[in-house]
């Protein structure tokens, strides 16, 4: 099987092995997209090695149920044991001994075939193109910040960071409703921002004085001083969402968030169905933030492209 | 006036200026606790000089109304603006303008008289003694956890301390039903957490291979290491509450904070009603947890005493 791999460096290889388990549906991948945490896998944050990706959407080619072969499909990441109690209840995102797609025990989707439980398959409506499809898992991962937070109409929000994760929280709020402030860096991605449904955006660059206190600040920028930023200009007894993945140990100043009694919310997954009728409510067309395109052969390139400041979704074409 | 005052150092004089405020009622202090707080503004923390303490108990010398005079009353310590929302909505805990007792912009309880607004005093009905009542603040502050968190009955909640604040922590959860585990480090403190209604005491200094992970972890032990161990305990999904003040920069993993989606809240003050109905019903009696009584004019050598790793509530008998 062709796939990218990562084990000392990342290669692209024509004999990783083939991904089928047992009982799982065999996925043949159209294409994927690159996120900023497949960037840190490849620099050995982690610790996973093989085959990485999680953003896709592929054709089931093989299924114990023949009804499924031929549909066209994205995932949930997270594959459960089945038997504790949060499989049980059918969330399988946090079960002990799962396996991630890409990213934890399961090789992932930067590979013509990919294997994932039958229950993690969710088919994706004829409206919605294959480069849409591809932003279900992110988008869904956006939109989980409406599942741990209640964000009232009356309230206002500020998101730090203006990359791809980020605009597609843009997406997710703004659909909802919300108030929605973006802190940024780069002028084109505040542009796409404001068209996503920002009211307003901010130059992280310009002064800041203007910034009225927030009920809520999501830090989506990956940078360290983003939670410095977040805690300094959210409301007392507000809510500060993480929604970055850092993987170097932070220094926070806790008295503040003692004082000011803050929460501090860590977000990473969601589901994936709500994401999916966002994409075909046809309000929302996240294709713009593809920068690039590549085939699966030039993948170490897409990851090269993929890391400069400038990109958004780089999206690899499998099949 | 006699008061225990910090400027550079900690001093008891005899000629601190009167505390009094227009419009505001005048208060003997009958007896005061020492806090950590109160330890950490002695160190040179938060950057307060004046009279310090905030814990007490009084009566009512001079007030507007004459009917208050000669009332036995304790007091919420933030005095707010009047004007601002948080204000208007009869909560001062976060008013920007506000006033702290003996922390922030405003004269404390060690002193013969102190000044607070009329709206902060609470009466004690007599059946909760003078030592009892000066327990309300701290306990209003353990109740505060209340106010923030939903704990189901089903849900476990592991304490991370057995120090005062920690121990009335124990005080307001077991009253409220709480399965809760104590982490401590003090044999005879661990038995004060059985007696207060901890269901299990884990001594810190051992090996703690049967901690299941907790729904709740509560950080009140004032250590850096604190949140660390907090962390690593708590249960995907689950809640870290910070009830001590670091008053240093701490570093952190956010990584685990994101990947597991943690809540963590900051948890300062409580309402001191609840505390004084908490006490008024007889079946909380936290004066056993008073381990020295000083009077105000050895002020400095109460807080050596409190300062002692093995102490508990020290109390200065004011009047």
């Amino acid at each position: 099987v062709k796939a990218l791999t990562f084990h000392d460096s990342l290669k692209v290889v024509d004999d990783a092995p083939s991904p089928q388990r047992d009982g799982e549906a065999l996925v043949r991948v159209i294409c994927a997209g690159i996120c900023n945490t497949d960037l840190e896998i490849a620099r050995g944050y982690a610790g996973f090695k093989g085959v990485l990706g999680h953003e896709f959407v592929g054709r089931v080619v093989e299924a114990l149920d023949s009804n499924l072969v031929g549909r066209r499909v994205v995932g949930e990441i997270n594959a459960g044991c089945g038997s504790c109690d949060l499989c049980a209840k059918g969330d399988p995102r946090h079960c002990k001994k799962r396996t991630v797609l890409g990213i934890k025990g399961r090789s992932g989707a930067f590979a013509e075939f990919l294997s994932l439980p039958v229950c993690n398959l969710i088919e994706v409506p004829d409206s919605v193109s294959d480069e849409a499809a591809v932003f279900a898992e992110p988008l869904a991962a956006a939109l989980g910040i409406l599942e741990q937070v209640q964000i009232s109409p009356k309230e206002s929000v500020v998101l730090i960071g203006d990359g791809k994760l980020a605009l597609l929280v843009v997406l997710a709020l703004a659909q909802a409703g919300e108030n929605l402030t973006v802190i940024g860096k780069h002028e084109s991605k505040l542009d796409l921002a404001r068209r996503f449904g920002a009211r307003k955006t901010i130059d992280a660059r310009a002064q800041q004085a203007d910034l009225e206190p927030a009920d809520v600040v999501i830090e989506a920028s990956g940078s360290p001083s983003g939670l410095e930023t977040a805690l300094r200009i959210v409301k007392p007894g507000g809510t500060v969402v993480l929604k970055s993945t850092h993987h170097e140990p932070t220094t926070v100043d806790l008295s503040t968030v003692v004082v000011n009694e803050l929460k501090i919310i860590g977000s990473r997954c969601g589901r994936m169905k709500p994401a999916i009728e966002m994409l075909k409510s046809d309000r929302v067309d996240p294709t713009v933030l593809i920068s690039n395109r590549f085939e699966l052969a030039e993948g170490v390139r897409a990851f090269a492209q993929a890391s400069m400041p400038e990109a958004m979704k780089v999206i690899l074409q499998i099949s």
